[in-house]
């Protein structure tokens, strides 16, 4: 994927629109908050096994794919108002999961550190 | 960034960790919204102008790198798990924007349709 | 408002179309957040005198009155499931806070502690 | 619980704090919001089993009760700065959802209308 052409394009949009105004961080960490709630409500009353691919509907997974592609998008438009290199920051992150989380401490046990 | 080499990457930290268990689309869901919760926490209180980068501190500033790179992260990790294409998602999302929030229609106005 | 009241009213609701079984804490968690959601789209795109009631149409003062009495309805019920008190849980928190919060501290600030 | 009464003494909280500045209702939903994430945090690797009272520790209850009131806090705070009457709001909903979820077509099936 190349986040940088996706934003590009998101900026262009925003701009067309003249919605450079709304598109503060304050207001896109609502709207991805937002999307995330809509994509908890896909899943709120299925089992843990119900909401593996094989148990959704069609439509159910369609619902879920929009909502992922909806939170990336604010995830990217954020990033790029915030000036943040995604890359970098999820490399970072998974180095710092892999000191906090080691093997031998973590090994079936998912409990925040 | 090459999201399929990461979501290998998450996929063999998950499975060393014996946390697939525990990663099950519902559950991932939870997380995800989770940080999308901490990202919101660190804008909660200031004003669109304060939360834009030149007026936050470098803290503020770290913590939305994190947030964002873990939502980034259960964002990749549950895409795999539905076997979801994020980039064919992305793309067809903002062409089902475009359709959506016309430029005549939505100019100046991000009100939800 | 007499809680106890609206909590068995809300548990004879569940029972009669047999929805307990959907009614795990974990899942009620995801539709109190699933409500926080829709709460936080209502305002994304206004300003913060935007969001006062004297300048919100009808129809948004309506959709805010639902979402809460949505996420009050989750809380009562999560809070009954669980079996917390919650009145004794409030009054315990504003204690909480005005130890952690102290006026000469917290005065025009506030920063999370 | 006298919501009413609870709703002057955090007026008064945030008077003595000068918070009144931070308490708009876009910022009172992301504080919401944030602390409904919190809430998340506490029940996502659960199952659902393991989200009941018998099987939590005294922490994760604990941890529970304070979010839930933090919850509860916010969304009488927000009702209290919009002038809504939470209990009618309350009534009025059950009443909504009784008609959109007639225990004929609703019964073991919690799929949202």
């Amino acid at each position: 994927m190349n986040i940088g052409k996706i934003q590009l394009q998101l900026a262009a949009f925003a701009k067309e629109r003249d919605w450079d105004q709304f598109h503060s961080p304050k207001n896109l960490s609502m709207a991805l908050a937002g999307e995330s709630g809509e994509l908890l409500e896909i899943f709120q009353w299925l089992t843990q096994g119900g909401s593996e691919r094989s148990a959704l509907s069609e439509e159910q997974l369609q619902s879920a794919t929009d909502e992922l592609a909806d939170i990336l998008i604010y995830a990217l438009r954020l990033a790029d108002r915030l000036d943040i290199n995604l890359e970098t920051a999820i490399v970072e992150k998974i180095k710092k999961n892999a000191a906090r989380y080691t093997i031998e401490v973590a090994r079936g046990n998912a409990e925040k550190r």
